[in-house]
């Protein structure tokens, strides 16, 4: 364990070896597929065992152009991005003036045909936090939304971008399936169109032309550090390859991917494996569909039961603060007596329940325990779905000592002879309202 | 002088109402049509005397459309701007190699035709500095990289953002009037395509529509605190009311104009007025042209013998942290004798000469004596030039101390009977590279 806390981290080498060669990557896309291939060249250069692809037909959403403006009292260009899934808007876009609400209660409460020729302006703000609560209490407004502009037969939707920061940059991301456009717009002019509307009626412009095209295939991809004595035991590290379209994906999530390359990378370097096999795993689509998740339960649930316990590294590149269990009685004491190995590195062993990432629901759902790394997430909803998720973000000794925490966090979970248990039902439901366990959407 | 230091500031709820009013207000703009309405409404309702428009024919350039990405070796949208005046890049767009200079000095060496069939990247870094030193080291390439691509027959130029910030934002600004198609990246994007040079050729798409129109009128808006015993001695204050396009020039100049008219406001609710009349001055068009500034030096030709002294509030919000003067001998003597006027507000009375603003700087060739107030910019070109630049970015309390400080320096000016003197030929020039006189443009 002393040694791979001391290993030279290639985290963040990797994370913009990803950035840098595949760019942008939203489900099927180019920058997808460079990504796939990416992955497969990465982990044969690592010396992985068996490292293949897994097929995973995914949606195909094309963001096309986007623009939003104030038409009155005064004209004024806004920051826009159209929401995942979004349709287009009628050719020459749609002009209607705003409702606003400032609640999932008041969102809730929308009569059908209420907002027949207006727009819904959904202005929730985020507060910033260290563990992510203010996005899991803030992000179902981004669904919902939809749902209710919907029922409410409004022209269209608009709504403040769940994020933290200041900057004219929308934060984008999935919002389901549903028959109105709908965008979101940055923080700063969320904030001028609450201002305007409390001095008056506001007119807004709004286009976007969007394309949904046929399914297209990608990939999973998998390799492993094969276990000395248990190979046949699994212990399951995930990432996800996919990203947004605005930014390179570099905190969302390609820092969880240098995460967990770099964290194979140094059980390589050892001078001998741990007893159970660690296996990678990088999904497709986990950011519009889940279909990489759903693809490697069906691929592998005759194996499920010997998938010891499941992590996936989705929470940016900051440091580590914490890790969890969520498994058999048996586990919580296990990661207690390791408790020594954390605190080297200043990271908190939880008596809280793990939650698991969003691509390893599918698996909790199958009794598989799961672990969580735990980190600062306080930056991370400033960049999360936005153009401004570049590298340059990352810090690199943070993302250095979230991968020490994270190595170590794995070593406990395949060279240690614990009982993880299996999943009772009432552990199976991914709990909602926390977010940001291990991986927000 | 103790009634001015704690009046409740309106600086920014002034700058806020003309944002929100205006919106973004490049010359000959709608904005720019909104925001003189609004500071001549606004000047009579804070009650200043002989409130008027003074014709000024400004450009009208209009931004349209702009997309740059990578081709190869990857496909990767960047974040782009084009710089004021730039032309159109032909139907279709360009793409061709990129040739990276990183020195003024390299770009200087660029031999004629040497880029023919190729994109000039001008990637000089900005540091961040308090006194904004590293702007005029820096800014000097948004001219000299459209000179030296014209020179050399490239087919385009970009440049990495003059700016301190790592958004995915490009910074626009003036870049004087040349044949290429002039684009400013993102300072993310730049570092990107640095790598990517680093490892092999770069290919680029540069797509600009922009548009010349014929030159509009615009206006100077001007009004007056007659003083009490000199009403013919005229203390110039300034800011312009012009903005770049693609914020709300919120700290570029709205902060400005917020604090000139903030200090208007503190001087009529005085018992009495300063002995010296307080001329309020906004300008037009100094973003790209001064045709502001001219058409006021061209119009009070003959007063401005009675002009003792000018200052432009044009650095941001944030706090002030000197003051200065340059004038005659006796005029350093008497601000440093009013010294503790400004150690209440922990501003420095400075021993070095004041620069004027941009606008200012036409007067100073005339001999008018110059005052800066001078602020921390060390946030200011993170925003400066950006859609950033909007006034949820203000820190209220650090533009109420500004304004306090101006307050205090302007009733120097107008109520001490300092004599400023003139300017001698030899501190007529603005000097060059300093930058941030008050009036970066």
């Amino acid at each position: 364990v002393e040694r791979l806390q001391s290993t030279p981290s290639q985290a963040t080498a990797l994370t913009t070896s990803l950035c840098d060669t595949a760019g942008p990557r939203l489900s099927g896309s180019s920058g997808d597929a460079r990504a796939v291939a990416w992955a497969v060249e990465t982990m044969q250069r690592l010396g992985l065992a068996h490292v293949h692809t897994e097929p995973v037909t995914v949606p195909r959403w094309v963001r096309g152009e986007e623009e939003a403006h104030v038409v009155a009292p005064l004209y004024q260009p806004l920051a826009v991005a159209a929401l995942g899934s979004s349709p287009s808007t009628p050719d020459g876009g749609i002009e209607a003036d705003l409702v606003e609400v400032t609640s999932l209660e008041q969102l809730e409460a929308l009569a059908p045909h209420s907002l027949a020729g207006k727009i819904l302006f959904a202005n929730l703000p985020m507060a910033r936090t260290n563990d992510g609560a203010s996005y899991a209490a803030t992000v179902p407004v981004r669904r919902l939304a939809s749902v209710q502009a919907a029922l409410a037969q409004a022209e269209g939707v608009v709504i403040r971008s769940v994020g933290t920061d200041h900057n004219r940059l929308a934060h984008t991301g999935a919002q389901g399936d549903h028959p109105v456009p709908a965008a979101a717009v940055s923080v700063p002019d969320a904030e001028l169109l609450h201002r305007l509307l409390g001095r008056g009626p506001v007119r807004l412009a709004l286009r976007l032309v969007t394309r949904e095209e046929p399914p297209v295939q990608s990939a999973n991809v998998v390799g492993e550090v094969l276990g000395r004595e248990h190979p046949e035991e699994i212990v399951l590290l995930g990432a996800h390859l996919d990203s947004w379209d605005l930014g390179t994906g570099a905190v969302d999530d390609g820092a969880g991917v240098g995460l967990v390359l770099d964290v194979a990378r140094a059980l390589k370097e050892l001078a001998r494996p741990p007893r159970r096999t660690v296996r990678i795993v990088l999904y497709a689509n986990e950011e519009n569909g889940l279909a990489g998740a759903r693809a490697y339960a069906e691929a592998h649930g005759a194996e499920l039961a010997h998938h010891v316990v499941a992590l996936e590294a989705d929470s940016g590149s900051d440091r580590a603060v914490g890790v969890r269990v969520l498994g058999g009685p048996g586990a919580r004491e296990a990661l207690r007596e390791r408790q020594r190995w954390f605190q080297a590195l200043d990271v908190e062993v939880r008596e809280d329940d793990a939650h698991g990432g969003a691509d390893t629901g599918v698996l909790r759902t199958a009794g598989v325990p799961q672990l969580d790394l735990r980190q600062d997430v306080s930056r991370y909803f400033d960049l999360h779905h936005t153009a401004n998720d570049t590298v340059d973000k990352i810090d690199a000794a943070q993302h250095a000592q979230a991968a020490h925490a994270l190595a170590t966090l794995v070593w406990f979970a395949a060279e240690e002879a614990v009982d993880f248990g299996r999943l009772m039902p009432e552990q199976q439901d991914t709990p909602r309202r926390e977010g940001q366990a291990g991986g927000p959407r």
